[in-house]
């Protein structure tokens, strides 16, 4: 979406997308790093998200900008997501994200998991499945930042158009729908049509990922 | 302190500042107004934080940006401090709000945190009182998406000075600070420094305040 909101897909012969499973790192140890996401742009390679818009706003600066001229409250907004909404988000579908990741990484996942949360993975994602209403219902009360801004207009960063903050939110909704049928929003909430808002974008962008119907 | 950031303090005869208890809603009737805080400016009145920041940019544009350049996600940035973090700070001190107001107010302020709580006060503030310990650590994981700034910058912002958002965020702690002696940061904790430099802005302006000691 960082790459739309600066006009760089519309070429798309420009870019080579390379998914990556967890435990597929060969891919990026020419990068000698060994975590997702990874941008490449001639020989400067940038690593982590927030890292990468920084790099897109430097690197191209008569695009659109994707901080609307403030970096700062931008990035409070990305560490709200990093810190508030995913450890949220992650919660009621944890279990469905080992459904769906590769039979070879799954491995790595249980164990890189049950580091992460302290705790034996299966035993975990079985306590949050039984209380899946209960960590939606959170998920949703955690949203209320966003829900505020979006009770008065259109887009989180402003009424303008969509800037990084709202595709650093928006990314945490389309992760979820790839690995989980979960319906995180209920459809009267502000934050549905934005999200649909944002699937609309750049030509319907989000909507060539393969996920689950809304 | 979004008054200073303006210059609108250098010259503090121009300034009247009218402290208001809960219950002396007759300081304000003439805005037509039931609620703090309120600012008026000449002929212009203005209510609601967010309201009187967007007004203060508006109405002095040439003096330093309380929101450098970007409106939209500081104000996501103070739709965090009302929906987050206040409804977080307020658990560990709710019975010192009680303690510290003129007694003419206790009733209007206990019916009307029975009726936002919907439960008893004194039932409500007695069970925080007793988690206080739990409560002041919730507090703090709160406060991760404004520590993980603090972490890399002196400033919530941005790297080059507070804004708004820092100001929002101060806000409420010298709210605490204010009717609580609970220490609710650790020294080590990077948003302790930080709160010490925001008390330092201004020929230490914030301190003029009669608060708890730090």
């Amino acid at each position: 979406m960082a790459l739309a909101h600066k006009g760089l897909t519309q070429d798309d012969s420009t870019i080579e997308y390379v998914p990556c499973s967890f435990t597929e790192k060969d891919k990026i140890a020419f990068a000698n790093y060994d975590r997702y996401p990874l941008l490449q742009d001639g020989e400067t390679i940038v690593a982590d998200s927030w890292a990468i818009a920084e790099y897109l706003e430097d690197a191209y600066p008569e695009a659109p900008s994707l901080f609307g001229g403030a970096r700062g409250p931008t990035e409070f907004l990305n560490a709200w997501a990093d810190s508030a909404l995913h450890p949220t988000m992650i919660k009621p579908i944890l279990g469905d994200v080992f459904e769906h990741i590769l039979p070879k990484d799954r491995d790595f996942f249980r164990q890189s998991r049950t580091e992460r949360f302290g705790r034996p993975f299966e035993e975990l994602a079985a306590e949050w499945a039984d209380d899946k209403d209960a960590l939606v219902a959170e998920l949703r009360r955690a949203l209320n930042p966003v829900r505020t801004m979006l009770r008065s207009r259109d887009w989180i960063c402003g009424p303008d158009g969509p800037a990084y903050g709202d595709y650093i939110v928006f990314g945490a909704f389309q992760w979820a729908r790839s690995i989980s049928p979960t319906a995180l929003l209920d459809e009267s909430d502000p934050v549905y049509a934005w999200r649909g808002r944002m699937g609309d974008l750049f030509d319907g962008y989000a909507e060539t990922t393969t996920m689950y119907p809304l």
